[in-house]
């Protein structure tokens, strides 16, 4: 089939376009000056059903305050409800870091809404006479209240998904904790032994730090609704006609299912980051908190016979192309990895902020690929360490039990009893001799009788310390 | 005077301890241990007087439950009053950073209070039989929520004294905007000319978004109030007695005046950092963002000859060693590089925060030396922004109306009238010729009467553009 | 085509796997493990250019030492040399950032290769019993010291593609350094008027700042070539033949042309990040230094009539889809964010470096895949920067030579002749007046001659003071 | 005694000044100015000395060129001999952090030594006619190349002496590699048993890996010997005598014996803070191992029961306020404290040199605060670890040799004689029973002998393995 080409032309010049195409001549520049990544924006398809979303209701809003004709409003409409169903995305070969805040994106999406817009009205693509990318699908916006726009609901649907994935994954954390409330095992602080616990209390912890995260992530997310439409170019509404900046927020929030709202300072909003910092705050927070929770998952796998050996993790793969029969904590070992590349992006995002200037922040493109990577990734992330390596941990209590009763630090539980120097001493001769505390406090000082003993040392007793204050 | 000493001992051996001093020996070991920073704890009072409320708040429990002799409890509370009061804090010369999670500042603390208290029950210092350091004044305590509790309150009370800081300086450009409101300027986006605004509105915006930072600082603020008090060594509660977290937590928070509740699992709240994190996080934002504004504040005083020159900020003092007459943006300047300081303190605490392993985080230190300094010097960096510098600004109408008259900017308010595409040419034609809008659309090609253009370039017309579409 | 499949089995078991492809069942493992930025090690050639060099080179060493016959040598020779070719990249699926510090990596090249070979000899893929992927692929390595030499190779070739780029960007800017020689402008100092200069030595500048990152990259990438072949899995050489380590890096060095050595401590080598922070650390000073240059370059084309407008970036996109005829500097714009992905992807490596244990830093991958990308990002960058920008700037040598004559900082030139003070007392006048300098102290004060003016305020003497003290 | 004042001014008016204090009413300007850190420049004497070698040098060549009186030269080079010589740091009060590019810091110089120097010339502080602060003592100079170039000098030197203290750290690691040479221990993979090694050559990896550092760090601190004298206020040299940035250079090295050179491109090198980067990013790789190492540290001690407990660090305080006998490394984690700190200066230094605008990178003194800083604080973290800990470590040789015997990971010696597969089978018994190797391969499978066992795990051959293929 033969190749045909239409003409296009900006105030640069003209240019040939591919005609199966339906982006455009400005999307053609992007093509050709952006070339860092090589990753498209066509890689995140939710950022351009929030772009249909954002095309959409301006269209609604400008039909309504009769600045877009009728004929030329619906066909934007029909045009948007492509993107947003999840087709062309394909259209959009601009390369995730660009030049020029954004405008690029913008300028794609209108391209190529004007010439789905002219197919639904039959006429050829490029004939922007009856529907034009700037007159008409941009129509009362500017890239810099559009795109950030199309960046927050992005965003907020991407996050959705974040957190079902967090939930999943403390649930599973929350599983464990139940499966191992039984287990015996020696607490540890700064890597020393310190007091018995149950492996079960340090699984549940697993889930509770996660489900904070839950809570904070979604009280983050909420900022993300708050939208500058209607702000125009640098948000003193020029060239949007008024009432449309409140009527263009309600639509958005209607045909989006979201709780949107107006930003109260629109010149504020317009260059303003602060909800993509928090958000990639909290995203690293989260990172922090799971590449933790694989460092300890390590440690307690760390072994089998020079290591800790509490608990097992799922064999996934040999471990080594020299060692035989070696197998590695893989996948807590990915997830930290992820969790690095994640405070590596804050970063990005932090000196992509701190550089916005006066009326705009250009390095918007960077903080959009940054976190749009931060939650893709977390969340490849969760599902991997739930998946293959959570639910199937096993617990060696057997081993675990016997560190406890061979430890030094259960003496902390006769201070109330004895005094903190006298276990200070009791300690001191049991790390000397090698000598067990039972050993020295019952069987050779007598300050403690058996059954005391196994009153205080009882497995209930060392996971929920009934306080022996009481018995005084 | 002759220098008297008293002996003290811990399981480690003997040591002299100058007798005029209330420490003890604990606090001695960590002096000669910990020579890092130089900068003692004794340099952060409201960390000690946070200190005095934990150990207060947990005599009166430990007094109630019964675990505590009532004269001895009276004792450890008189002493504490003293740190609250802002008493004994040069007795604290523990460095800021130090190995040990927080024992040695929690020693140090036990061990002044113990000999406060032993003064106040008559007992010479070091008479510890009478009033012990681990016995009775952490009694039914670990360092491992003892400290980071006196943290939390500490961090609560300094993010208090930040948040005035950051209103007075949202203010005070508050009250700029208001006073630049009718100063019309060119708003500029990418550092390129764009449409028309007034000085007012970007000063407006200032206030705006330091407004919200308040309102973000405080809902983070507030997750300080939740503490691990009880959970003793690894939040098991080995050694309280039955009752006591709830207790301490409820006397804790009547005596700070201070919202402060429980922690849920007291395993979990022992080992995270999750909320210094994310306290950090929000002061990074709020760096972010005033380094942003002073960034513009330096470009729109730039000149006088050959920069904006839109505002001036106060002369403080001669610019120059050598270029006479010189003035620059100092104040501004150094605003940005306090942001810079929190946000690579930011990066400290995320490296600490990540390294916390099993049951507790012994970066804490560090943690808490990071945040005491952040809020401290950006408290300062504010009150210096406002006071040597907002407070000042006067602004160059004049010039930044010539400057809009003269742009090429304000041809986007002839889109609606006479398309994109058009104005475009125009634009094109006034860079290429080094003619004004005024010239070509009025003067030359008639597209709008001069009647039109004071209409739409009415100084109200672009500082708040009521939309020309409705006109049409 | 019907698809075939063969077994094969690993001590975890057996599978299934598609008999046309030439990776094996760890390699499958690796795909069904490890998800996380879909992005795989095929998308980095010259990594598995550089595997296929170190399994060559090993090859030649076993077989010298005869510890791996000559046909199965000959065979994985032949294969490795297939890889250096460029061949068979899509035979590597793994995702970029995996667990298991690369093993997943070196058993795919092992795989794959040992396929190729088995061809080679004339056997179907999967009858590892004539040549085996671990017993011989992979014959007296590790993981632990083939896949960090082969990462070190890949990066060494990479960055020599990175200096040809950097380089030409240099002599771009130099081009420019000679072009604008004779442009007289106003330097500045935090933003404000300081004294003359030519735009010429403006651009020099940024050719000499980026010709001594070309040197100091330089001294970096050579510590790429210190190698651990031989190591083996921990540095003790376990299961590689005496004299390996040296005849497998001499033959590396052989075949790739560069001029690697062994590291004289193998436990020290294996374990050890350093090489690849500092490489790190260099790439972030070369984007540190280009986001400074493109600062510059958005700062001095402001405008174009409220902003600096001393230079003209070439125009390659409409720069708004609101504002006509607004053109913006889009590719210095997308240099910056690249920087701020590179400053990102540093601390990445900070993080993934610190956090080594013991006998190896298990999180390679990650450091591997950062490392890729900032070269690539960075050369894309600079090619971009230099084709679509630098080559094309043109200078606006009125204007500013204009603000350079109307400034108050050429008074600094008169500070031998009339002192500090009386100067300051001069710029003060002008500030506050708005005369020219030549105004006071020419035709008001007569401080010196029209002719002494014509003579210090001269081109030459602005560009090159000649030091007028010498007059005195 | 009465206090008495003297008047001064500058070209923002009069002020009545300390008449005991050297410095004088730029210096109160800035005291007035900067309140962020509360950390005044005298506490960076070598700092101060730094300026009195770059006045000192100034001196010189103006004196030789003829623009300084002798009588006046000689006065300031006596004056400036007093800061060399470590007097008169107390005055010098500017807090580190300040705005105006270290201007305060040059005038607060110029000005002490202008009265230091009035003072030796018989006259009273303040008569400045006799000696001006700007006209002589900063004569041919500006901040822009006095102030980067005392802190050049001033961080070579700290380099110095933070050499010295890796040297010493190495030396100590090394002293412990040749103690442990026979104890054998289990290397580890991955938290994961891998194959024997000695715990002698685990401490000489530390070693090497610091020693490695020192030459690196030796390469970059030569890189802080090119200067930009002569400059002035931009690179141009204005108001410098031809020949002077040559002479000054060379006056600069021989009075403080380094080899300073002058940079070729004064306008690049007066905004460039290239090397300020790589030192900082050189300091950082420092501060990754040593944490790296410390990790290392604490997980070998850990235990005593529940843990690795290879090695026993000094014992040097009781660990715990509650848990009797614990004893923690305190050491090691006050030192993984100060390298996260020296991690996020390293964010602060990049911000801040991100920041730099067109002719001057104003931000220097956040710069300058930052490095001297991290060199202090990890020179107090080398000899604290040195002192304090790493001299008095012990090995633990029983457990750790038992720990091997007991290991699977031996079977990998295996590898050659038996085949990977082969020992993947033992292995995978081995963890499945509790069998320890020797049982498997020796006296239930009869694979080898126990003449060949004792052979192949000889104490020599696990610490230095011969390479059984050569046996075969």
């Amino acid at each position: 089939m033969k190749q045909t080409f239409r003409k296009e032309h900006d105030f640069l010049g003209e240019r040939k376009i591919d005609d199966t195409v339906f982006y455009g001549i400005q999307t053609l520049r992007a093509i050709e000056n952006f070339h860092i990544t090589g990753i498209p924006v066509s890689r995140e398809p939710v950022f351009i059903k929030a772009l249909g979303y954002v095309k959409k209701a301006a269209a609604m809003a400008n039909m309504e305050l009769g600045v877009l004709p009728r004929e030329i409003g619906k066909a934007i409409m029909k045009a948007s409800d492509r993107l947003i169903a999840g087709e062309l995305t394909d259209q959009f070969p601009t390369d995730m870091i660009q030049g020029g805040a954004g405008t690029s994106v913008n300028m794609n999406a209108n391209e190529v809404i004007a010439n789905a817009g002219l197919e639904y009205m039959g006429h050829p693509k490029g004939t922007y006479e009856y529907l034009h990318p700037n007159n008409h699908v941009n129509c009362s916006q500017s890239t810099n209240d559009a795109y950030p726009t199309a960046m927050r609901i992005a965003l907020y649907l991407k996050v959705n998904d974040l957190l079902t994935s967090i939930d999943l994954l403390q649930k599973s954390f929350g599983k464990k904790g139940n499966e191992f409330a039984n287990v015996l095992k020696m607490g540890r602080t700064q890597l020393q032994d310190a007091v018995p616990m149950s492996l079960g209390a340090e699984f549940n912890a697993f889930a509770t730090t996660l489900r904070e995260d839950i809570q904070r992530l979604r009280e983050i997310q909420a900022l993300l609704t708050e939208v500058n439409m209607g702000a125009t170019a640098i948000g003193t509404t020029i060239n949007a006609p008024a009432g449309y900046p409140e009527l263009v927020t309600q639509y958005l929030g209607q045909i989006t299912g979201l709780p949107i709202v107006l930003a109260t300072d629109l010149v504020e909003a317009t260059s303003d980051t602060g909800a993509f910092v928090l958000l990639s705050g909290m995203l690293k927070r989260t990172a922090i908190k799971v590449s933790k929770i694989c460092n300890d998952l390590r440690l307690l796998s760390s072994g089998p016979r020079g290591g800790l050996n509490e608990i097992n993790l799922p064999q996934l793969q040999p471990g080594s192309s020299i060692m035989p029969g070696k197998v590695n904590p893989v996948i807590p070992e990915v997830v930290n990895q992820t969790a690095y590349y994640v405070i590596g992006s804050d970063l990005t995002i932090t000196m992509a902020a701190e550089a916005g200037q006066l009326q705009l922040n250009v390095m918007e493109p960077v903080i959009g690929f940054s976190l749009f990577n931060m939650i893709t990734y977390l969340q490849h992330a969760f599902d991997t360490l739930r998946l293959k390596c959570v639910d199937g941990i096993t617990a060696n209590a057997d081993v675990s039990k016997a560190m406890v009763m061979n430890s030094i630090g259960i003496v902390t539980a006769l201070n109330p009893l004895l005094g903190y120097e006298t276990c200070a001493a009791i300690a001191k001769e049991a790390l000397k001799t090698g000598k067990t505390i039972h050993q020295i406090v019952v069987e050779e000082k007598g300050y403690i009788t058996e059954e005391q003993w196994n009153d205080i040392y009882s497995f209930e007793n060392m996971i929920h310390p009934h306080g022996i204050y009481t018995k005084a």
